[in-house]
């Protein structure tokens, strides 16, 4: 028996860069958090020290701000892509590289009624993710880019159940046939391409995650969850998968009886833990395995 | 020399209501985070632990939520008003009362281009805050009410400039005539009156702060901040004060010259800490005294 | 009637400065956060944009740094009198400091029961807090001291009761002989003199609140904060004012009886929102005015 | 081509519950955070809204409070096992069950010298792990155990060096032979045995950690790291793995020339954002396939 180097990655978590475009007198930002991690034999820095295989932290994030003026920060995929290029194909000991980045949406601020030029209040919705992991050098390499949105807050007032579920011992739960339901969605869909117009298709997704979660009369968060896959799936065959992560934000009717107050649905308490987490895939059948595409930089060990 | 009981007050913090209006198809959703504090003699609580003047934290949580649906939930400074002069006005040893209310907005969700019914998406920007002061009984009673908001975060990309500042030997920043300036704004203000369209006073008071951080060519944060609180007092004759509290969120241009690139402000760190702080208050010269107005929750002791 | 600008202060907020001692094998480490803001006649930048009487907040960040060589970094008392003393005493158009420091533990790393000389883990409790306010110049200057501390969660399993509250028809609540009272702890206290041994004083004073709790059958958390602050009081002559604030952190009894379970307080729901929130000031009669002793940074405004 | 249901989970996250023994005058304290997950055929659910097997989550926080009473919560990872044995061996539709807790520490609080019986301080440095994952039923079933700690954080002020890297076009950074080091370091570690003294395993495996990261003379925080994990591998031999996340907790030293003043090592900016990230796994090259037991709550999907 010995003791080994098993799995292992580094590289510079939260660079908080801004790129603003000036060139016309309608400026654009682009507010991202990008983390780069490099994969490869680093064995000789974990034994021994030797860093000299060793690309230092603080050159990635050298990189990822020369970058945004180098190669620009449009779509944040592509600037993904463009970083995990970079480290796979010119640095020589790196065979592989996960960038992760979090994009936060400002809209134009309104003056009078017009929008203005170079002025912005953040949006404060939901982020925007992507991640993309490039592995092998030459002909061998591959690429695999997921995008996603977290912290989409959202709620509906009725067309929502809960009912007949498996009783234990332990259950004490009374079914309801009408029920706030509300999540801070998580959701992440991997793509087979990387010839997408990403900005319309993450609009299209956030529109059509919404919609089901509006529309579809819900006997089961698991449901709306599915509803919501699919409904992706279907409108955009260069995604093989949809991860959806969905805490049940649980609004308790609030008992007014003690004061003779009726509440048919009227007054909650909105509470913080503990809360239900719904999880779920909704795939293709034929989908290509996965790799590391879903291996985050943080999830790697 | 004695030492005595000074200031003090309890109450109940933090409670997370949800009031939805469900008497039309069209469902109305109040999202808000309600505190109650309440004031008078608890001495006997504090030396002794005789608790019969004490109106259990509990209780006011109930009435927190029991008035959610007896009194209605619409405008958060009216529900702030029913609460507090309820505690003076019913609880006999209450002599003043603190309600301080954050209200969340949602939006409708936008479905094939038609608002939604009864769902909503957490629009996520500005809190909105108001604050409740109540102070004796009877005809001697007075009433203190401010709105605000905070987190209200907003950029511009030029118009501002910091230069011509006072320089001591620990002076080293450089002049600029072209910056990034963000904040993360925080605005109160104080009412002089209760017979107030809440509602479209703080939509409007927005976009006061909107279009004054977008129009003002500023010369300091400090300038944007004066004109802010000028142009709500010269549209809002009831209201008698302004306090402003901006984080100076800096941007700083990130030096690309080692990799031979110019960057003429667009590609920016966004740091966290530390950061500039302004604080000032716009009043009117002939202004009430404000008495507990601004005396907060937890900023009495 | 005119609009005219009102309190107003500005400054750095938040600089994260860690300061080792190595002049000795033995190393010190000091780690804090501090927060510097300046009052006076700024009128001209927030009313024309005028900085010439502006110290930048850069500056102000450079001080922070500077002094801490300069002046060293023993007692975060010390060490905002230096920066207070220096803005009022050495910026001209600076007519008021205020210094805010909190200050985080260290404990040494213990190997084979040795402290080490150079490696510390985080304590992790209590954060330590100075405010030092200083207003005037030459012989007209007054200097306020304040200390601190907060985020001492402390919890008892038995000694505490709260029953013969006052009822109103929201109350609900039953009365209880024996229940956990736990509580994140804030607690201030005013100094009368600068001429005092603060690592001593601050230790005395964070043993007192503990014995208190710990010692006090409490019925009442009112009553525990009084005695707190009177025996802070009593043990030390040049502290005229305590100032104590505490979430009631609530531990609720899980009712076990669906499932055939008694619980005699074993067994409970440690909750987040809403809590009790209790305040309360401990005074000498004959202490002096405040003055700005307690005017926060963040509450001049 | 179809669209089907991939993995799925789902449970009561983040459960905070609190367990006092109280059966003799010492009190104990077990103070935690506790999240299940089931696993099965739950397709109906997703597909079509039927809940039939679906035990609800309000029954799995049940059941947790009531397992703290039933079963008891002295160690983590059995009251961990207990919960899980129990949903795959007693609920029909449960395949595998994920357990994951976190534990807060507190210590005696101290009084007169002496150590209090019934009141505590919470200890406040680093959060306990455990997670527990069992699969299948009967003679069939397998379990896997985690342990770890994260929030540890430590620092060391002389003794870590980083030198000798790679350097590319976007290399700027000096070397340097005598540095801060601080992390706040996330180690786990997967048991090949449930037949372990849980406590001593944790308080050793602490130990290691503190000492390896104090004595190693670093090189580089991947060898600290490497360091870390097999000392633990050498002194546990039924530990298998050990896992680590270390962010590099910068400490930039601040530039003080400006002002005339000498800075070796002494005054530092603990900055917030970016951070270097360094992962590694140490592994026996003989340990068996991790299965599920890595595989979180909320890395299923």
């Amino acid at each position: 028996m010995a003791i080994i180097l098993g799995k292992n990655q580094y590289g510079k978590a939260e660079n908080r860069l801004v790129r603003i475009y000036r060139d016309h007198p309608r400026h654009e930002i682009h507010d991202i958090n990008v983390s780069s991690a490099l994969r490869g034999d680093f064995s000789a820095a974990h034994l021994v020290g030797d860093q000299s295989a060793v690309l230092p932290t603080d050159s990635q994030k050298q990189t990822a701000y020369a970058f945004a003026k180098g190669k620009g920060l449009l779509s944040i995929e592509d600037y993904g892509l463009d970083l995990a290029r970079h480290y796979v194909g010119d640095v020589e000991p790196v065979e592989g590289a996960r960038i992760e980045v979090e994009e936060f949406a400002w809209e134009r601020a309104v003056v009078d009624g017009e929008e203005q030029d170079h002025t912005w209040v953040r949006k404060g919705q939901e982020t925007r993710l992507a991640a993309v992991t490039i592995e092998g050098k030459g002909a061998a390499q591959q690429v695999w880019v997921t995008g996603g949105l977290k912290d989409l807050v959202i709620l509906k007032s009725t067309g929502s159940e809960f009912a007949g579920f498996l009783q234990d011992r332990y259950t004490i739960l009374a079914p309801t046939h009408d029920r706030v339901m509300a999540t801070s969605l998580v959701a992440r869909w991997r793509f087979t391409s990387t010839d997408v117009d990403w900005e319309a298709t993450y609009t299209g997704i956030k529109k059509i995650l919404v919609k089901q979660f509006a529309e579809v009369h819900s006997l089961a968060l698991q449901q709306t969850l599915y509803e919501m896959g699919r409904a992706v799936l279907e409108a955009f065959g260069f995604i093989a998968e949809v991860q959806l992560s969905a805490p049940n934000k649980h609004h308790f009717v609030y008992d007014l009886s003690p004061f003779g107050l009726d509440n048919p649905g009227e007054v909650f308490h909105a509470d913080d833990r503990p809360y239900g987490l719904i999880q779920a895939s909704v795939i293709r059948d034929d989908a290509p395995d996965p790799g590391p595409a879903w291996t985050g930089y943080t999830g790697l060990v």
